[in-house]
């Protein structure tokens, strides 16, 4: 439909309205600071500041750091943040205390868990992972294999069962993500990991775009080996640390590339020779950030109290009514939405196809609504059940209808093709 | 001597008085929010918080993540991070604009610099480091080898020129700090980079311990390679980023470990394959740690307008006295100095053997005079020039003498013993 009647954007914001109302999460954004009149449709990209934050920091900063300087090593329990706040995210993707460590980036969590399942698999030569994987995962698999003269295979996930079928004797590890990153798109992580099990393969998951928004269940899954950020969902600040989880069952023998003194088993003997921590502390490698770690961990208490299953519950939600507010207030010909109808097919995000995506995702963040785009013509929209609500799913759509009824993109791309002339 | 004449504490302390008064740097003390009534010795293992990091982080947290959200990565320009703080830090270690990259910790920058160099000679065989380095340089050496199927050689660094004559043919790289993190040790590092490089082997300086404490000259000396950390004299806060340098004829064939997305040339077109960036770029792994790396900034504005050899002359100033004190004050056959008595031949710390090292730290930060040990003995002390006077040096050692005479340290140890038991 191109004409929309008014009727009709009365109805959404009365049914906004009304689920809005009924949300028992709808309390967790006074969990936020948000700005005045934002909507906030990014937080899958960087999630929004946590309440809690500033004062935490402040304390880390001031008392911690200022005041108790080294002594904050034992004092203020520095040297165990890793693994506290590794046990702090793992209650929220499914894994029991002792197995998930916080700290470095995805990438090289990525980097060690996969030489780390090459090791554990050494007689088999193919790594498997998804074309439309994030670039990191992808160069991380390239990596890995280069070192370790191994060969890797793309493989789409729906593919997967089959190609393991075919090869699955010859697949050391298997790399992929629950929702795809682009279309939102998720995979069914129960039957895939269990695919690759079965082949006596190791599945490794990037949790990036599902941790704080799915209920993961990495322990009852039975995964081998996941890694995931902190800035997303979980809105532990830019570049948060990232994390690792390994099963317990491979701990003593998880053997990464990377080294370092924070994971050997009595650091402060300062010996020249390797010998990992027990457990989980062998997953540590340097010293981490400890400003970007408490504040990940100031952040994560915005989940107290928080079941996963209504985060969930509610994106569904969210993400159903903001696709019927698309069908009912954008043309079908212009907006192609990429992302499964199916509730149960796609994770907490919306993307929609347009030529002129760039300019639209500018357009729309000039009139306060910020969601952004991946080239070469996704919008892409995320929705985190902390702090999004029904109403701003609907501002978000009028918005860029009313944009698009103004020909505002237009002006936008005109302005960007001026300048770069 | 044992017995200590007041007269002795009276001249030092007039000494102490004149020194300071003499000290071009001493108004930097202002720069650092040091606690009151602190003797802080321990700047070469966390640098003490700079006056201008807490509003700096404020503004990064409140007004460039709470409110910019997202754009921030392009408006606060988060995107050049890296890069600019490289820059920053390149200006404290001789090393002109786009030849340093800071991020990640000195483990996984140590792990990339030691894969490139031995991509960089694949013909040999041999990676040579010190025995008495920092454990993690090691454990990256081993790592390292094993993957490149390398031979590591440990050898000292006085022995280093006579091991190159022999085998300098087969050494691919050689992997040495200019000071030694124990006994304050100052090596060649001129002399051992022309040795190093007359055989055709590459020379990794790690500058953990030297940056912001030494005028080092890395584009001068034509280093090839150095890492190091921030969080030292450098003060950028508890693990702060590390830095990698990569020397301009290096960089277009610098070839690590681990690859990440923001290394790549065309980061947001999301290619599948890694296409290195042009230039230091092309040495960023992963997303930063924002909050560590802006905070790292904010710390580095304290070295503004401050020569490098004026903080050197201060530190062999401070180092000297406070040998002096130690001589003067403390009775020979308890307390052996392991650290070189000839300036030219230290760092800017000084290390003090004694059985009792533990509880004798423990005794002065009680005192307030913070220091730090390593196993199994020794006491090691740092002096930072932009924050320490020779009237704390004075204070240190005397705090010093006065617990070896009450026998307070003995308590301490009877204290833990009875605790453990």
């Amino acid at each position: 439909m191109t004409v929309t009647s008014p009727p009709a954007t009365g109805i959404l914001a009365a049914r906004a309205a009304s689920l809005d109302a009924a949300d028992p999460l709808a309390p967790l954004r006074s969990r936020y600071l948000l700005p005045e009149d934002c909507v906030y449709l990014d937080g899958n990209s960087l999630g929004a500041l946590p309440a809690a934050v500033p004062a935490a920091l402040q304390d880390v900063v001031q008392r911690q750091w200022g005041t108790d300087l080294i002594r904050s090593w034992n004092t203020n329990d520095w040297w165990q943040a890793p693994l506290r706040v590794g046990d702090a995210l793992g209650r929220l993707i499914g894994a029991a205390p002792g197995r998930t460590v916080a700290g470095d980036s995805t990438s090289v969590q990525l980097h060690n868990a996969l030489t780390a399942a090459a090791r554990l698999r050494p007689d088999r030569r193919l790594l498997v992972t998804d074309p439309a994987h994030f670039p990191t995962d992808l160069y991380a698999a390239d990596s890995v294999a280069r070192l370790h003269g191994l060969e890797v295979r793309l493989v789409p996930a729906r593919a997967l069962p089959a190609f393991l079928d075919e090869h699955g004797e010859r697949v050391a590890v298997c790399s992929y993500g629950p929702v795809d990153y682009r279309t939102g798109e998720l995979h069914d992580m129960a039957g895939l990991t269990q695919a690759v099990q079965a082949v006596g393969a190791l599945a490794l998951w990037d949790l990036c775009h599902a941790a704080g928004a799915l209920p993961v269940a990495l322990d009852d899954l039975g995964v081998d080996l996941a890694v995931g950020c902190g800035y997303k969902y979980l809105s532990g600040g830019p570049g948060a640390p990232a994390f690792l989880y390994v099963a317990e069952r491979h701990q003593s023998s998880y053997d990464p590339a990377l080294t370092g003194w924070n994971g050997h088993a009595r650091p402060f003997d300062m010996r020249g020779s390797y010998t990992p921590a027990d457990g989980m502390g062998r997953a540590r490698i340097g010293t981490p950030a400890v400003l970007s770690l408490l504040t990940l961990e100031a952040a994560l208490t915005a989940f107290d109290g928080v079941d996963m299953h209504a985060v969930r519950t509610k994106n569904q939600s969210l993400t159903g009514f903001f696709i019927d507010c698309v069908d009912a207030l954008l043309d079908e010909r212009e907006f192609e939405c990429v992302t499964p109808r199916d509730p149960e097919r796609r994770g907490a995000q919306v993307a929609l196809r347009h030529d002129d995506a760039h300019s639209l995702i500018e357009a729309l963040a000039e009139r306060g609504v910020i969601g952004d785009m991946r080239a070469p013509n996704l919008l892409r929209f995320g929705f985190n059940s902390l702090y999004v609500s029904h109403r701003d799913a609907l501002t978000a759509v009028r918005t860029l209808r009313d944009v698009v009824a103004q020909g505002a993109h237009r002006r936008e791309r005109m302005r960007h093709t001026a300048a770069a002339t």
